[in-house]
């Protein structure tokens, strides 16, 4: 489960998500999630962080340019993209969507 | 109070400062936070931004690189650096400091 995805298993990773997609490199995945309220957003990084500390151990990096809160994702130790950085991708979007 | 700072100003304002510098073009100011708990960041990160928030009306750019957390200010309104973004940072710090 934890070796690197070929490209079939990429994109098909990609279609069972919403938002998501790869950055230029290939290398990781990608979504921009917009909130209406500063503090929603931040609330929102709390909670994926926790999950990813607590439930996953597997973080994603994370920006915040005022409402746009912004998650990356890749696997350091296989060099690309692995199903776990796929299951994180959908456990942020079920918090998302609350 | 809000006016574009002068190169003299600005200077003057990181001297007073730990750890903040410019960068690359001249019109943010930035620190790297590290942490030796990921969720310790991410608390410093919520703290900040409530300050951010409700104190200061004037937002940080905010990426958590797990336990490196980044906060670059600007103020878009003048086009560069004001009293304000070195008021955020002076306190930002006094977060961190605890």
């Amino acid at each position: 489960m934890k070796g690197k995805l070929t490209e079939e298993e990429i994109v098909s990773g990609l279609e069972k998500l919403q938002g998501w997609s790869r950055e230029a490199d290939g290398k990781w995945i990608v979504k921009k999630y917009r909130f209406s309220d500063y503090l929603a957003g931040i609330a929102f990084v709390e909670r994926a962080a926790r999950i990813a500390e607590l439930e996953l151990n597997h973080h994603p990096m994370i920006s915040i340019d005022y409402k746009l809160v912004t998650l990356r994702l890749t696997s350091w130790h296989a060099g690309g993209l692995t199903a776990l950085d796929f299951e994180a991708a959908a456990r942020f979007d079920e918090v998302w969507n609350g």
